[in-house]
């Protein structure tokens, strides 16, 4: 019966230059995650459902995508949720497995189920397409990928100086000049919520704090006193709304507002290695910046916090974010490994690559030669070139019919290949090939040598 | 809460080396198919249940993973299904969404869905995983990958042709020396069916011929007879069951045994026709072998049947297969688009490839030099270095911690890494660094072009 097709909401299909295009920016984060010592591991894209449920809060159980058991499920459903009709008591009776919500959690259960294997300190990397169960929206998707890269087994402060080298490689490699690395340390928030009373109100007041750049100080200290932050706690955070100039210079203010807090001092210090190996080293084309109102996963990250922001021309959120977190895999039972990674937001790369228009031109091309096809015997004699050409490596290919050859140039047009072979009696006579450039419209009469050179060079 | 963390069963967790091994596979294929013109596409993980649903049969229907509505999907479930607890007709009411089964469907619904802005013929390769409730295995999982590659769009018989061409490439390439590529036609096996009076019971009469290598002769036509075929159509099958020599001679016999049926002859012309081409063309390593018993996926091929054996040394099922569908898309409702196409089973290739050891031994090489790590000052000066190399693609890293310099040297132990580098105060006075190689125990004393170079040519 003929269906008219379509696909779930939120997913998407990727034709041939789309797919070209993800993987240019896959690739080029993956060959810095090589050249940077991380290893490549794959998890299984449904877990089971104990494994992910109640690691990422009510909303998160909500959104992960649950798999119904095979075969007659119903006859071992919760027979009191089955009664009265409740979806959410009966699906773990219904339903033992999910799928992925993000690499992190399965990450972590790969490390603790695999720990007599893995040589500590791990650096792996991991990109693999994550589901979520969100209302689709333009660049939300319910299918997409996730590239991270994590080291856990050590404390050590350089992994978080590799950690921007990193974006600064893959940003530099992408031709994204000019991203902006912020970075923040949860030690510093924690150290300012203490010094104006407010440790236990440390995700409220960072919540607030995180809103400066959008609603501004006034409208940040309103939130901050309705969530119960004395006016006098605030008055103390008044410094830190005139926290400017450069790293050097918001760190010495910080040294102020913070000389009270023995955590916030060892936030300061360690914004202040990382920044003094970071001048150091250098970057290519990223800025580094001290964002004291950075908060982002404040409920798992425990010291460096890091997000990457778009040039400035482009309107885009974070295209990057991560962070250090020092128990990562207890959720599992496995205590006291320190990790720290970061993540790369394919989508919202590839838009800003659209819209600044990096995709190198090479990218788009698939096939570097069309052998038009004017008969069997030419198209045997065609078949033994493609089978040299292809042997090094240029994309050759025979158009399959003897069609006329109208049709056939057309062909090589729209897909825009940037070569056609003629060859007719006079060719196979001679044993040559007639080149033709599509775009100069250019023609040759070559050896099969002088073809694979022409084709390779080009 | 601590628990113990496990994976469903038929899915895998993959380590670096065992993903650096399955993507020299999956590389080695994807160079290939796009020698030879193939452009990838993806679509999404999971389809509308509509999509998949009765397409591969009442057994491929129950092997459907179907994913759960969201929400409170009981709300809107059928009401006579839930009050007979009936599993199987209360599913589609509560379950909207399913995993791909295989790619050709989900290609099937790209093809007519994207009609307008597809270029016919139109060659695509998919390389994404599939999943199947299958009872789990040895080699056989729940989730695994399929690797395909398809022309749609024409009926020529020179791609049967370099289909040919592309597995003799892709095994060549992987140094597996020695497949047979087994062609048959199901136009041989119709018209055989025709000649014997059993047009009727083809499917019967093919399963029969199938198992002629493992049951023998007498027991085919004991099969045969018991579905219906007569005793006098047996008998006329006997020069079949001697049918012997290279492809020629085979030919030869069918052409006795069809001389009756047109759709037979036909047959024997297009084998004809793709052994003559590749007789012409030649194959690297793999050979060409005419099976007049290959029937796999008969209900869907019309045309070619391809299967592909490892050497005969190893003992594996088929390692690939496919043939030509006349009308894949007619099920979306798009008639008369010829297609043609071949898979490759990856995980049956790696366990080929790992019993005969021909993984090559770099792909296991994951780092080329760790840098000991002495403190803070060497470690400094060690990423200096480190920045240099990796710019030149060369995979470097410093141990993050400075333990004892046994510990590290341990760690680069066992991950077999082939280089270390020493950076002492003598070191950093003289801007030099100390290489030592891992498995002759050899130490330099390098500058850092020297130190590049050692590394790289290594």
């Amino acid at each position: 019966m003929a269906q008219k097709p379509s696909i779930p909401k939120g997913t998407r299909d990727f034709n041939p230059d789309q797919v070209a295009k993800r993987n240019y920016i896959f690739n080029t984060i993956r060959g810095a995650f090589e050249t940077f010592g991380f290893q490549s591991i794959e998890t299984p894209s449904f877990e089971n459902s104990a494994t992910l449920m109640g690691k990422y809060g009510d909303e998160g159980d909500r959104l992960i995508f649950k798999i119904l058991n095979s075969g007659d499920f119903l006859s071992k459903s919760n027979p009191e949720a089955y009664n009265n009709k409740d979806s959410v008591a009966l699906t773990p009776s219904i339903s033992e497995k999910a799928l992925r919500y993000d690499l992190t959690v399965p990450f972590a259960r790969y490390v603790v189920q695999h720990q007599n294997e893995i040589e500590f300190p791990f650096k792996r990397y991991q990109i693999q397409p994550v589901w979520r169960a969100d209302r689709p929206q333009k660049g939300r998707f319910r299918e997409f990928y996730q590239c991270d890269a994590d080291v856990v087994g050590s404390k050590s402060l350089w992994q978080e100086v590799e950690f921007i080298q990193l974006y600064d490689a893959v940003f530099s490699a992408l031709k994204l000049d000019g991203v902006t690395i912020k970075i923040n340390n949860r030690k510093i928030l924690s150290g300012i919520a203490e010094v104006i009373g407010a440790s236990d109100k440390l995700i409220d007041f960072t919540v607030a704090l995180d809103k400066l750049d959008k609603i501004g100080e006034e409208k940040v200290k309103e939130e901050m006193l309705s969530k119960g932050i004395s006016e006098e706690g605030i008055t103390k955070l008044q410094p830190l709304f005139t926290l400017s100039g450069d790293f050097k210079s918001q760190i010495e203010g910080l040294k102020g507002i913070l000389s009270s807090s023995v955590e916030g001092q060892k936030g300061i210090e360690e914004l202040t290695f990382i920044n003094a190996a970071i001048s150091e080293l250098g970057l290519s084309t990223a800025n580094l910046q001290l964002d004291v109102t950075l908060a982002r996963g404040l409920n798992y990250y425990t010291g460096a916090i890091f997000e990457v922001s778009a040039p400035e021309t482009v309107k885009m959120g974070s295209i990057g974010g991560g962070g250090r977190y020092d128990d990562l895999t207890g959720i599992f039972g496995m205590k006291d490994v320190s990790g720290v990674g970061i993540s790369f937001g394919l989508d919202r790369i590839y838009l800003v690559l659209e819209e600044l228009n990096l995709f190198p031109e090479t990218v788009k091309k698939h096939i570097d030669v069309l052998f038009i096809n004017f008969g069997d015997k030419e198209a045997l004699f065609s078949l033994k070139a493609i089978k040299v050409l292809r042997a090094q490596g240029i994309h050759a290919e025979l158009y399959p019919d003897a069609s006329k050859m109208k049709k056939q140039m057309n062909h090589a047009n729209k897909r825009s290949i940037p070569f056609v072979v003629l060859v007719g009696d006079q060719e196979i006579e001679t044993n040559t090939y007639t080149l033709k450039n599509m775009r100069t419209g250019e023609q040759d009469k070559l050896s099969l040598e002088a073809l694979c050179s022409a084709v390779k060079t080009s």
